[in-house]
């Protein structure tokens, strides 16, 4: 039950990342190759960019062949229903903000198993949710949205920081799903209030 | 016979590569060091980047000295003799071609090794035969073309379909050499004819 | 004593690093955080990679928690001193050539350590010394000024070779020292006489 929750998650989370990227492909007119490869790249690029770092390769998506296989779907549905997609603004919000929750966590899990400090854990959940977007706008020859615009590492810190101090005193599952709804809450506000980190 | 005329077609295929990246360098003013780089990323990139993902390390071009002294050799011509370079755009076209069919093989062939699904071992060949021109536009401050302006992946991916059905039923000389051709021809034929995926 | 003396130059190098990746960082407008992730980026990117391509991993700084500490206090002091801290410019450029020329030998240590080629192993430094700022230019959406601007590779690989031919005929802290002094001395000679390479 819990595990399949997380599943849910992960799945729900995989698309709206891909959505974000494929929508940002179109607005530079990509051809529709181009549009998967950043729907891709946004929606693993962060996990990946952590497997390589931590050396746990071959990386995820290569392991698990239905996150490609919902990356693909994912892309062929938001070509054929662009107009349609882009009414769903605020559900896919809800779902980038839960799958940045969990990517997170999901980030922080794996740098705990191999014993690394917890801060350096939850740079590398913050790495598992944030560098998806970072590399999607490297691609597109922005300056990365989230270093001047958007709020999206000081929740993924916020959240990590919770599960770190949560995770001895309560069970698992709780200390999890506690920081993932303290992320995507935060995230979703900071969207909603449009609150920015100054400038300096 | 066999391994040498895959290592002949190597050796075209790296120099073709570093003469691409060595002439987009140079169009952007770089100094020489960065034309080397840049025709050194434009050659290695895509096998690096496969390496890295898959953790097949240290990464080719650091075992294989051979590699680095013909990208070192290639652009020191491609700078001495540029305006003679030029002219051979069609040679290069032809050799660059061979290079992306067989880089797109050997990586194909790398993830088959390590027991990677066949839908998997198609992306890292793709990735191998294609990211280095990737890597190459975005130190130059590009979209890079293959997400826009050239069919650089679809010829790949499908080659590797060609090879996975042929692998099981011919021999495997036969398989690559089939799929290297399938993918030259497919590649020549969309720059002469200028194929383009639609944009959506 | 010759372990702290590196130790030294070490920190020094790495706040000198920050401090201007966390400088071209405000010119661009970004926020703290982005500040800070470009600081970071641009002092343990060149080691980072040197990690990730001969499969060194985890990476060197999320098992020394000491940098990434140095690196965040340093970017703290850059943002509070902003108007000081561009006064030291001399002194910044001291560190940051000393620092370019121990992360250069550090970078041919670790090659050597794992009998690549010595010529991978001067590139493998050279990647170490520079490619922060390389990666530092890419998410700040500049064509790298080490390919076109400034000379940064071209002292490192004439270290590289002394560290190489002296490494059997002295002791290990004269080469290293010798190397790192060549190293930082043509750096600085090269900024102080406004050194280019030719374009081509």
């Amino acid at each position: 039950m819990h595990l399949s929750f997380s599943a849910v998650i992960e799945i729900l989370g995989t698309m709206a990342f891909t959505v974000s990227g494929a929508f940002s492909a179109m607005q530079k007119k990509l051809d529709a190759f181009g549009v998967l490869i950043i729907g891709f790249v946004t929606a693993i690029g962060g996990g990946t960019l952590r497997d390589v770092l931590i050396g746990n390769t071959p990386v995820a998506w290569m392991r698990d062949l239905s996150v490609p296989l919902i990356i693909l779907a994912t892309t062929a549905i938001t070509i054929g229903f662009k107009n349609h997609v882009s009414n769903l603004k605020i559900t896919l919000l809800v779902f980038d903000a839960l799958g940045l929750g969990l990517f997170t966590i999901i980030g922080i899990q794996k740098g705990l198993a191999i014993n690394l400090n917890p801060g350096i854990c939850i740079a590398l959940g913050t790495i598992t949710g944030c560098f998806g977007g970072v590399l999607r706008d490297m691609l597109l020859n922005h300056i990365p949205v989230l270093f001047h615009k958007e709020l999206y590492a000081i929740p993924c810190i916020t959240g990590g920081i919770c599960y770190i101090l949560l995770k001895p005193v309560v069970e698992p599952q709780i200390a999890e799903g506690v920081s993932v709804v303290v992320i995507s809450t935060f995230r979703i506000l900071s969207v909603r209030y449009n609150w920015r980190l100054p400038t300096v």
